[in-house]
């Protein structure tokens, strides 16, 4: 397979990755982690959901939290930059034949739900309410003083393809990895924002949610909030790390939430903004590309991830790689 | 004066501020700083230049020392999205009545020269020569580690002046100053790339260069360089911080080259990709917007800048704000 | 005059400094300033005095904040190895003209109060009621995440009079300032408990209390609490820093409490058990002693300190040094 | 079993450990480890051997490789506080009937060299050839800035035995694991110069070297040594880590030299000097103790060590603990 090329000059502007929903079974346990573990500020708490936003963050939320019956990643949010690159979303999701609609979302302008090409659950929209800078109003970090949402991280069950879709609609890969025999993808990094990825592909069975990432401002921080999460009852959460991606050189670490959702807590990686960048091709064999640093990631990792509400996972095309031993 | 309005579609697409070029006296002096003490990679090296760039970027350079008689600032360098921008930027200067030149850079494809409202030297071009990563050779990271480029500040003796030439080409302002009688901009922050700024300007005799700015992975890397200049015959070069900007939020340390001119290192400001992000407006007699901690700066920085090569300052239209006493 | 030498068998064995009572006039801005903002823990509160302890000490207090009318230092705590220093120390400091008193004090074992040849006030114990330890409940760290409380800092009239008194009762000096022309000491750093001072005097009319210290992690917690009081209504409280000290190499910060008591937060220093440790001399001319990087102090840092309760300061043996200019 | 007590008047007074002698079998692959890697200071070099010595020490050396046919230990060096206390130390070691010998070593005064209940050689001395300070000399901080030896770690066949002994001579213990079963002493760590521990006990086949540790200023040095590691050719070499220890508090990184020597990179203990400081006891069911934040060491941590030399390791007392699995 060749390098991956994204599209230029793509047929609507996406701004950058802007939200998540996720479907949780228990509020008060989910809040007790988001907002006093991991220090996510609320801006608006209902019955049956609660919106978080990051402490640089002007846009009203991040992460919506639902209650629900049965963990679930719901959709995930994108910004476009204006009203127009809605209507042409439209046109284009339409083209593709994937289902679109118009739906309603507190605190947003008009929203379009659509999904990709392997099902994921999309919305996308232009404009969010907008709230006042709180990035230094400092007493209100906590925990590990997320700054702003980063990416999301999904498994797909055809990483070729999922790619060759985010590139059309101007997705630029940064990092990926392929497999030797095949030559199709293994795993795919693809940004808008400028950073290395808004999304990102994994091969597995899916769709389903990997994780989604917050950034931090130092790796400080980071190890603060193993501490605090080792001493408040959470040692059980925390999945994998700390370490440095090879892939990214992310400074980076893995936990779970109460449903086991998979959070990813993320800081150092590099900017991406020029339209020539060159992708990076790491070797499935390399261990180093996973943690630079050698210490391999556990089963679980590999393994699970979160449903989207309402989709039916797929075997994947390449079956599963091995997993590097200790 | 209203909130400035950034063209949010405008003739041609900068990507981000590339890279600058400085006329030294003595090239030997300026290699022991940038490259031995702050860390910067030699590219290229001759007789009368040396070419220079950051630990994570690929293109070529984003420092050009050039040997001559006399400290310079020589021009600002953009890069552009694709060859048609370059056109419609020769249009777009051409039409402002503004001098346009195609030039011969050696690593560079065809650059366009130029200048801006108040006559700074600006070169454009699309394709620079790229270069294989560096950012995992971590045997490479010295001095303080820097990263990338991130902006230029210049002096411009009509804020509003560069301000509004700026939108019109597509920058935003992300955070700025008013004089409360005039009700003219103090200083202004503006961006393409979605940091806090690529250029910035402020009132003072003009157009001059104040600084240029790198980014580096956190304040422990300026305190380490900090260390290092204190204990090597640096401890002059030392001119302020470290410290907090309020605008910005960006941790902070300016230092001299063995010429004078300024160099910031820098950290820490936030992402600014939204297009309807709004500008934050601080008040010129708070004191902590210049610094959050409240130290004040000393007179050089208000003072002191390269002039542009060939350029002669204009007196500002605001007279010289008085300087917070310590 | 040569070079101070301590008395490697002292009379009787200080372990280390312990705490130090201050008199403030508002408990709860105090408490606001200590607790809620340096992020001490409170380990008793009565309706006059309030007991703090820093998160690694297992000792009850290492500062008791007493209500009065007028801000006071009160008396500055020791610790001593076993019962019979205390009555070695009784013995020494009557043979010295010096008073002596066995004092009752909340939470010690039975206490000596005496004073310096200088008439500090001091108090001596050799048990304190011990407490679980709290340093790995990291859902207490806050503010500045203080460790544990680090030394003493003292205006002397005479710091070669002060100098000769602690090390015959065992304290090492680690590194001192000399005036060049009289040959007497400007300012010495003197040890017990294994790092660059338990206290340290400098020339000043006095004895006043310069300041006292605690020890935390590293310098991003120093930036965490700059941040936090910067934006907090504290940041006229912040005098000095963060810098690096040329004398003890230490990452420091200097802030006044709402009484105008002067704390530095501090870390970085290093180890000094050795008994043949060799002083360092620095010259008074050099200004790098005090910030390694070149910053001068503010000069409420050479001119204000607490007065000792009830303890009137004589003039300085040598004339006030010129405060070096930014 | 009983709490270990500690004696606190021993009959001789040991003021830290000072130093170690390895046995390596490439002395060019073992500077560029030692030195290149992880930045400590050459102060001797010969043809069979290397001095070396850490950033804030002043004492000749912390480390002596010596040229050998097999990896193995040498011997433990410990300074005492002066010449008395080695005839005492004689004399105490004569009457235990362990072997005492004068030894000559450059760059020390007279040495006894010695061994402990368990074979353990030791070596004592009371003055090493001190060197003009360069923890300033900040041009020299490479690698992971290594500022000072900390201390030892010993698998012992029976640690109850190993401590008693070391109680004896003065060391107090600081933290502890208990055999629930047997209520023997599963691990103990001993201090003398107020730290968590000069030297630590684990059982296990021995006596035989676990690792000698290096105290850093905070944990981003200990995450660039990774990166450096990871991307020179050391990646092999990173054996557990990066993480916090739950015994003594430290954040920790072990990595093992070329001869496969275990090397542990060690910040943020804490201060130890009360006489009277409580113990800590640990579940040795509990895995936090060993990691805060959960993650699990490797085999290859708790099987293997360094022999020392002509000392044939005895089988332990417990059997073997089980590894918790990842």
């Amino acid at each position: 397979m060749p390098v991956p090329v994204p599209n230029l000059y793509p047929p609507f502007n996406i701004v950058r990755l802007s939200h998540i929903e996720l479907v949780v079974t228990d509020l008060a346990k989910s809040r007790a982690f988001y907002v006093d573990t991991l220090g996510l500020q609320v801006t608006h708490e209902g019955n049956r959901e609660i919106h978080l936003r990051a402490l640089e963050e002007r846009g009203h939320h991040c992460i919506v939290l639902c209650l629900g019956d049965t963990p679930r990643a719901g959709h995930l949010g994108f910004k476009v930059y204006d009203e127009g690159d809605l209507d042409r979303a439209e046109a284009f999701f339409g083209a593709k034949g994937l289902p679109t609609e118009w739906v309603e979302r507190p605190f947003q302008s008009r929203t379009l739900r659509t999904c990709d090409v392997q099902g994921v659950p999309l919305e996308l929209y232009c404009r969010m309410e907008r709230l006042p800078p709180i990035h230094q109003q400092y007493a209100l970090y906590k925990g590990v003083k997320p700054l702003r949402i980063d990416h999301f991280n999904c498994f797909s069950p055809d990483v070729d393809e999922s790619v060759a879709f985010y590139n059309e609609i101007g997705f630029r890969v940064t990092e990926y990895t392929e497999d030797d025999v095949s030559k199709r993808l293994w795993a795919a990094w693809t940004h808008r924002k400028g950073g290395v990825h808004d999304i990102a592909f994994t091969n597995g069975r899916g769709p389903r949610l990997h994780h989604v990432a917050f950034w931090v401002p130092h790796p400080i921080a980071i190890i603060d909030l193993l501490d605090l999460m080792a001493t408040t009852g959470y040692v059980g959460n925390i999945e994998r790390g700390p370490g440095r991606h090879g892939i990214s050189n992310a400074f980076f670490l893995y936990v779970r939430d109460p449903d086991g959702h998979r959070i990813e807590i993320y800081c150092s990686d590099y900017q991406t903004v020029d339209p020539d960048l060159e992708p990076i091709k790491w070797d499935l064999k390399d261990p180093q590309r996973q943690t630079l640093w050698g210490a391999p990631a556990p089963r679980s990792w590999f393994e699970e991830g979160s449903l989207f509400d309402g989709v039916t996972p797929k075997a994947p095309i390449l079956e599963a790689q091995p997993i590097v031993a200790p």
